[in-house]
């Protein structure tokens, strides 16, 4: 097999295979022909591997558990990728799962997970967020003092059924990822800074609200840990003269999620769950260790690094054109269901479903069906030459994909599909055409 | 009233005026009070004006009019937003609509346009998308060679009824605007160059395929016309050749649409439609002139131009914070609704609903509640001191939000209204919480 594909099939989910004889060699998930797939379910189609979501999260499991000797925890981000399917996923898996706002909320009840794992997010929740998240969520992380002046004021006189409250820090410096999934740098929109901490623990004790916990998040798929080193300190500084002041302690410390994946053959190895893991914990035992602090429970927060490398996208190939400059290989799906690259310059790759060991020469640009240059989805790639009506697999294709999907030019959702152990399961059915238009009124 | 309210008034639909005594000042449309319309209906809410779209409509038909002395037409880029309500309106003004692929064609035929006037494009057409084109439009344009062989199978025994087909050429020239929004340079993946559109005309005459018009599309939100120069100059040349070649003259010429507005008063005053129309028609008129050629018919396709100034968005202020460096205003809609500020850097403006000749003196980012720093609709903008639970509105929205809007966050698609002479309908319900799920299967 040439070396190209064997680095490619590193990025797909864990169970993925090349089968075949001297003919052919086709691409396999968990044993299933994935051309099949796409042939009886059409594409563009998505795939979620099981399997994978499980090792995932058993990664974070074991790393936890033989480096941190407090409680921990682990919170699913919702917003990397949401559905029934996967939330009920998160509860089988004992994970909390963090739902941003009253939509995610609904999603979470209708799996029937638990209350008390439900934890809401947001920088700007309104009243109806709010009153969701009293009603339905265990945890409910405060943003700013506005937020925490409204919670105060809807809980008057429900009080004993506040659920419990985090309260989310800026810690003022930024780790290196693109601009647009920073979070946790001075001038973000996000959180509380470190004067506005303190007040908004004031409020919390004076009105005997149920504060809980102290939570950061430094950004969405960053690669290198130093940055969180002076947020941890910044947390326990923080949390030091708090407990000196006024004797509150959190329980809980989330230090968010944010680790990074390997889209493209470029970015392997995969980056180590483990050392993330040992990171965070050696820098929160010895920082509470040092200034006499008990050690809090470690909930962490991760999206992107439990669901994008379970995914996979399936699309099949249209035309094919030759610019004079660029071959272009023109496939079903595009921006609509992946807009991460155009919206953050993602470099993907991609296998061939079928006729795998082909030989790799040209180098194409992989485009949707959209009218619009910025559809591009992997630009320049080295790929055998593809012929019209054949499929591709795009990796890495869990996270922020669906869950940013949308209507443009008519482009109707994919149908998302779950292999959990050789079974194959419809977990989200392809929108319909008349879906594009039940909101609609006529004049 | 200060100086930038006036200024940004000129963003806002045809009939915004600003109303009121000595104490307050609001924002009308068609004489209706908006504030009280965010009221009723909630926000995030998107509103348009029929007399703005009309307005649009008429400045096309005028210039063509006066201009262009043969025949004439103006093709809606549905792309730039379509529902039932803007395909019934584009109808009744006489408009064909342009549809990209099998979703779109369903929502014209939903809103009972005749076949005639609805014009089908895409690069990458699947065989979905052809079979529907052939069943539902007037006319398609035909994106490349494999396309038109497809096209010519399928079409094998309903020639009869095949629709008129038109060509497009990639004319190999760079409009001045976002390299996402380019489309006509030489390495785009739209279109034909001068070569393929000589090997399509000669299999469309060979196989007496309905060929009858040329098309070309440099881009979108241009505000430079010399481009469109070279452009015509290359179509008429070609066109001179396959005359002289094969005695094929073109009906119809479209030379595409996306002429630029006004987002920001920085951007006024609004680019002139007749500047527009008359560039086009003095470089055609004598282009054919010089050749000895018939003046075709001019087809121009604009969207955003047509519908942009229509539409306003409508938000609530729910927190204001100040990160030390930067104040932000936190809004109840962003890039879930409006993703042109992240994916394009787009520059818009706004004004307050109430209260609007405030001093306006602080600068202030207005961000929207998605959990992502790109999600910040727009940077740095001098306005008053806005307050928890007041309304704001986005003017220039009528284009390009909508129809590339999503459910990021649990998001639910905005209401949108409809205002017509004094009279208010809602003609896209907001998406209710149960749609975010629709599609979903349990495991």
């Amino acid at each position: 097999m040439n070396e190209l594909v064997n680095a490619r099939l590193e990025l797909f989910p864990i169970t993925a295979t090349i089968e075949g004889d001297d003919q052919n060699e086709w691409l396999s998930i968990d044993k299933i022909r994935v051309s099949e797939l796409a042939q009886k379910y059409k594409t563009p189609l998505y795939i979620y591997d099981r399997a994978t979501l499980d090792d995932a999260v058993q990664q974070y499991n074991a790393a936890l558990k033989e480096l941190y000797p407090g409680d921990s925890g682990i919170t699913y981000a919702g917003k990397a990728y949401l559905s029934l399917a996967i939330a009920q996923w998160a509860g089988q898996n004992n994970l909390w799962l963090d739902c941003t706002g009253v939509g995610e909320l609904e999603i979470a009840q209708k799996a029937n997970l638990s209350k008390s794992v439900i934890l809401v997010h947001g920088v700007n929740k309104s009243f109806e967020d709010l009153n969701a998240a009293i009603q339905k969520a265990g945890t409910i992380v405060v943003d700013n003092l506005t937020e925490l002046t409204r919670l105060s004021d809807l809980a008057k006189n429900q009080v004993d059924h506040l659920p419990d409250l985090w309260l989310r820090l800026r810690p003022g410096m930024a780790v290196d990822t693109h601009g647009y999934t920073q979070t946790g740098q001075v001038e973000s929109k996000f959180g509380m800074s470190v004067d506005e901490i303190k007040q908004a623990v004031k409020i919390c004790l004076d009105s005997n609200l149920p504060l809980t916990g102290l939570h950061f998040h430094l950004g969405s798929h960053f690669h290198e840990l130093a940055p969180l080193e002076p947020a941890i300190e910044t947390t326990l500084d923080l949390l030091k003269e708090i407990k000196t002041n006024s004797g509150w302690e959190a329980k809980t410390i989330c230090t968010g999620g944010g680790w990074g994946i390997a889209y493209h053959e470029d970015n392997l190895p995969h980056p180590s769950v483990k050392k993330y893991v040992q990171f965070i914990s050696e820098h929160l035992i010895n920082g509470c260790r040092n200034r006499q602090l008990d050690l809090p429970k470690l909930q962490v927060e991760p999206g992107r690094s439990l669901v994008a490398r379970a995914g996979v996208a399936i699309y099949r190939v249209g035309a094919v054109k030759d610019s004079g400059i660029r071959q272009w290989t023109l496939v079903d799906g595009g921006m609509a269901d992946n807009i991460r690259p155009a919206l953050y310059g993602a470099k993907y790759s991609a296998l061939p479903l079928e006729g795998i060991d082909r030989h790799f020469l040209s180098r194409t640009w992989i485009a949707g069906p959209y009218c619009e240059s910025s559809d591009v989805l992997i630009e320049d790639l080295p790929m055998p030459n593809l012929q019209p009506d054949e499929y591709i697999a795009v990796p890495a294709s869990g996270a922020y994909h669906i869950s940013m999907s949308g209507n443009y030019n008519g482009a109707r959702r994919p149908a998302v599909l779950w292999i959990d152990r050789g079974k194959v399961q419809l977990v989200q059915r392809r929108e319909s055409l008349e879906e594009l238009y039940q909101r609609d009124l006529p004049l």
